[in-house]
């Protein structure tokens, strides 16, 4: 860490005030998120003048209809200490217990923008990890082992069979934690095996990925990491808003060694903008890949929405590598040339329910779902256009 | 921990939707939140008799003007892996995505109540520490060291004058985290010794408690745990939301050995009953007093709200002890008589800002608002009814 730093960030609000009591309001939030006590009551100059949160700007809502103001204000970046959690504290502590705030962005300045992790890998690490050519980039594809409640054993033979259909990253559901029908390890272990025998019998030979959850206390945490370790495991997910962001940051980041997966458990209950959590925060929290309800699921984000968790997962943004959005939530494979054309080759399709269900036809087995999976993003990269240009869509 | 459990626990949903879709929605929820896929894809009966959850009771809510409905799910224990983090997961995780959904309440069985933690100190350990007498007892006083950016010794001056004021409890702003103009270490040892100082030159001599905010992930927690105990630091606070609940719950809660003063910070903007969040899941994972923001203060909790908090923290449940709730966020010295009569005498009452600002009138210093505020609640809680009835309000 850099000595004293005058270094401040910004932070977008919406306040849905009405316009007589904007200016108070917004000045009351910059209060209320930095020094949370009135300001005729602050003595020292350095306080009033750094420490305080300053209204940058005020304006009217262009797409609200008039019911909301975009307030910017600016923060001392010290007074984040250049920690995650605190940073979230700064952000949107307090006022998230105010209604009338949403927070729609922020822009850390470079000092703070070293001090956040980041991803290790980003969307060229999980090629690297799979093997595949760069210069043929295709979307990846991505599926979860569940229902919980299932043995080591059978969560195994499930995965053996995604294996064999070439799927490339296959993670737990993330309600499959530490359970007693299926403990981390004895799980983590079958799984593993039977991915690497399932690799190893496919002609052509592929990696496949696993990537199984971590849950629990840092105690937990260091104990499943080291599983991971020795069981040759080459990805993990975890769920940020579960766990903790200064965990996610200082522990898993830091000693996990091999690409994050985030999933948006427990994160949509915010009023943060979806694209600012779920697309730039968690990745510069150290995510890899970001998991997000796709329009059209079980969930309703709107296409938009799902279109700038996108953007924000890959666009520039200091020397943050891009990660892979991964749409979800109720996807099928009668989807996967719809989302490839929304949302390029630097992705991660991830396909759960919808490969274990509907088995009514003769030999529409799981494997036969999988390997139509498979093959329907194979076909549909051919498609593409080039890769640099998908790129930057 | 025991061998399998079929203990099940419940908990209770909002759902905001038309009379016509919420069987079929209720029945969607509990998917969602134990399983994720569909159930005629489950071939396994003891996942499909016990790990999907169960659609316990459906009815019209009756303070929501008929726009919502209460609806009782049932989940296996086993689900949660009697973590606490997989627990908020298998009641929110998912279903913090779908904006139709508030989590109204939980009701443990008791192998999962006697894998939660619970307060170590509750009520009676703060009475404790402050050596305060059972049979008589008083509203504790608390106070907030703010605003950030001031130096050890500013803190520590700060601190001193309201100890010498006799305030129970001294509490970092929540903001106040690991900066570079109070790094932890010199800031803990500052305002502590300033507190031993002021409380021996006291007449009669009292103890008072210092409660830094702990902040960052697990390594950076450890190193602040060790200072706390280095420096006989009797109380911590901690945001859980920002920290994460299994860190809480694992690290914490484990390893303080000092009363927890737990901060709503980044709390708000769940879809969780307040009552539910800040009274009874924190008190569960380890809290032994619970802020929130009282009502007619800067926040709009009402103050129905505010009482259901209060009562959550303190009702029977199970072995855990009750804690103490903190009503705050904009009290003032006026408000003290109202606030003993509205939450009796098990409470701890936090004024900060206003001790701080309004020096207008001559000689109304800050020893002078502190000491006002202290003699306030003395004479308050002289008048009250006894404890014992006071306790069970």
């Amino acid at each position: 860490m850099s000595s004293r730093t005058s270094e401040r960030f910004s932070a977008l609000y919406r306040l849905r005030v009405d316009g007589r009591d904007v200016q108070a309001r917004a000045r009351a939030l910059a209060l209320e998120q930095s020094i949370e006590m009135p300001l005729e009551a602050v003595t020292q100059d350095f306080i009033r003048d750094n420490v305080v949160a300053r209204v940058e700007s005020i304006e009217a809502a262009a797409d609200d209809g008039g019911a909301g103001f975009d307030v910017k204000l600016s923060f001392a970046t010290a007074t984040t200490g250049l920690e995650a959690g605190q940073l979230l504290n700064m952000l949107f502590g307090n006022c998230s217990l105010q209604p009338d705030v949403e927070l729609l962005d922020f822009e850390p300045g470079p000092d703070l923008l070293a001090a956040l992790p980041g991803p290790r890998f980003g969307v060229d690490g999980w090629r690297r990890a799979l093997g595949l050519d760069r210069a043929r980039a295709r979307p990846l594809t991505c599926t979860a082992l569940k229902p919980q409640g299932q043995s080591p054993q059978q969560l195994g033979e499930l995965a053996g069979t995604f294996a064999r259909a070439g799927i490339d990253v296959i993670k737990d559901d993330h309600g499959i934690a530490d359970q007693e029908y299926a403990r981390f390890g004895p799980r983590v272990a079958a799984v593993q095996r039977a991915i690497e025998r399932a690799g190893a019998e496919r002609m052509p030979a592929g990696r496949v990925l696993y990537a199984p959850t971590l849950s629990g206390g840092p105690r937990r945490l260091r104990e499943q990491l080291r599983i991971v370790h020795d069981q040759g495991v080459a990805a993990v997910l975890i769920c940020p808003m579960l766990s903790g962001v200064p965990t996610l940051v200082e522990l898993v980041r830091e000693e996990a060694g091999v690409p994050i997966l985030a999933h948006p458990a427990f994160a949509g209950n915010a009023r943060i903008a979806p694209d600012l959590l779920l697309g730039r925060m968690f990745r510069l929290f150290g995510a890899d890949a970001t998991i997000f309800p796709n329009f059209g699921g079980r969930f309703s984000y709107p296409r938009e929405t799902c279109r700038a968790i996108a953007r924000r997962a890959r666009e520039p943004l200091g020397g943050a590598a891009a990660i892979l959005p991964v749409p979800a939530g109720g996807m099928g494979t009668g989807r996967v040339d719809e989302m490839i054309e929304e949302f390029g080759s630097d992705v991660m399709l991830l396909i759960g329910g919808h490969l274990l269900a509907g088995a009514t036809a003769a030999g529409d087995s799981i494997l036969a779902r999988a390997t139509a999976f498979v093959e329907r993003v194979h076909a549909a990269a051919a498609s593409l256009r080039p890769p640099a240009a998908g790129r930057e869509q």
